[in-house]
């Protein structure tokens, strides 16, 4: 049932948002009665961290299985991420965008407890970026001069604004545009 | 009253976004009452139309003003647009980010019809940039194989992003991560 419940949440979050989202239409979704939810959870907060983790978690899972993949030469790894992702948003009709990024929208709104969750999230995200940038490098697909942590910085911060765009436009143009500019930018 | 509305309007939307912002608190922060805005606008969405108009047609003015500028070469003009916007974002420590990337972050919650203007919005932005970048390729700043509609597209689509990051990390850091990086990936 507590997983349950965080699935559903993570599904909120990733279409709707926090403040948007109310406690009971999640545990209405899912048939869980209130006094359930708060057996698992102290507090909406409490849940809202528990989400972000998991979203956190599932996500690093999914960018190691391209990452890590040694069938493909790194750059072509990002490649396939970027593909998965877009993929997998389109599943939704682009509905559901990056749970990371829509909270970080909402600062002005969500309790300040999950700003540096967030934040410690998406460094994780990147240095698992430079790590496959660095063998790109060592590959010389990228210019030895490139510092890789930089270029994965710069790249997540761009990637939610691509995700941001699909969800406007219900289409994967935006991470296609992204995506491709982004790499020939560091191409060799 | 009209245009304090308006203003006040902006402030609150890229802020807290449209979901999170109730018309009542609006009013209140203007000293408006309800009687007197239905005067003026037909419902909150009329409303809300004309916030992005308004913001679109001031954040054109402010490209202009440094795209336009004969003082400084194309792609140093593109730079002191970053530069504004920074300033601009530090000035409210950071609470404040882009109406238009605010907005678009909610399409699962706000109004269809706004789906299509902000579109257009980030399109006009866009447009206004790619001619910057073809006086930059013309003056021999940025390569002739760069497809400047392409690249002015995915500066947009990312800078979003960066907006965004700087809200959440109450930081003008990844505004200029990101702006390095794109200027660094353009420059001959």
């Amino acid at each position: 049932m507590r997983e349950s419940l965080v699935r559903a949440g993570v599904a909120f979050l990733t279409e709707k948002g926090f403040a948007s989202t109310g406690l009971d239409e999640i545990l209405k979704s899912v048939n869980v009665p209130k006094g359930s939810f708060y057996h698992y959870f102290e507090s909406k907060e409490s849940f809202g961290i528990e989400l972000i983790k998991s979203y956190a978690s599932y996500f690093a899972d999914l960018l190691d299985s391209n990452y890590l993949d040694p069938g493909l030469p790194p750059l072509q790894r990002i490649a396939a991420f970027m593909e998965e992702a877009k993929t997998n948003m389109a599943r939704y009709e682009f509905r559901r965008g990056c749970l990371v990024g829509n909270l970080g929208q909402e600062m002005a709104v969500i309790p300040d407890s999950f700003r540096q969750l967030l934040i410690e999230t998406l460094h994780d995200w990147q240095s698992r970026t430079a790590a496959c940038l660095k063998l790109a490098q060592a590959e010389n697909q990228i210019s030895s001069n490139l510092d890789c942590d930089v270029v994965a910085a710069s790249f997540w911060i761009g990637w939610e604004g691509a995700v941001l765009r699909a969800k406007l436009e219900r289409s994967g143009a935006p991470i296609e545009t992204y995506g491709a500019h982004f790499l020939n930018s560091i191409q060799r």
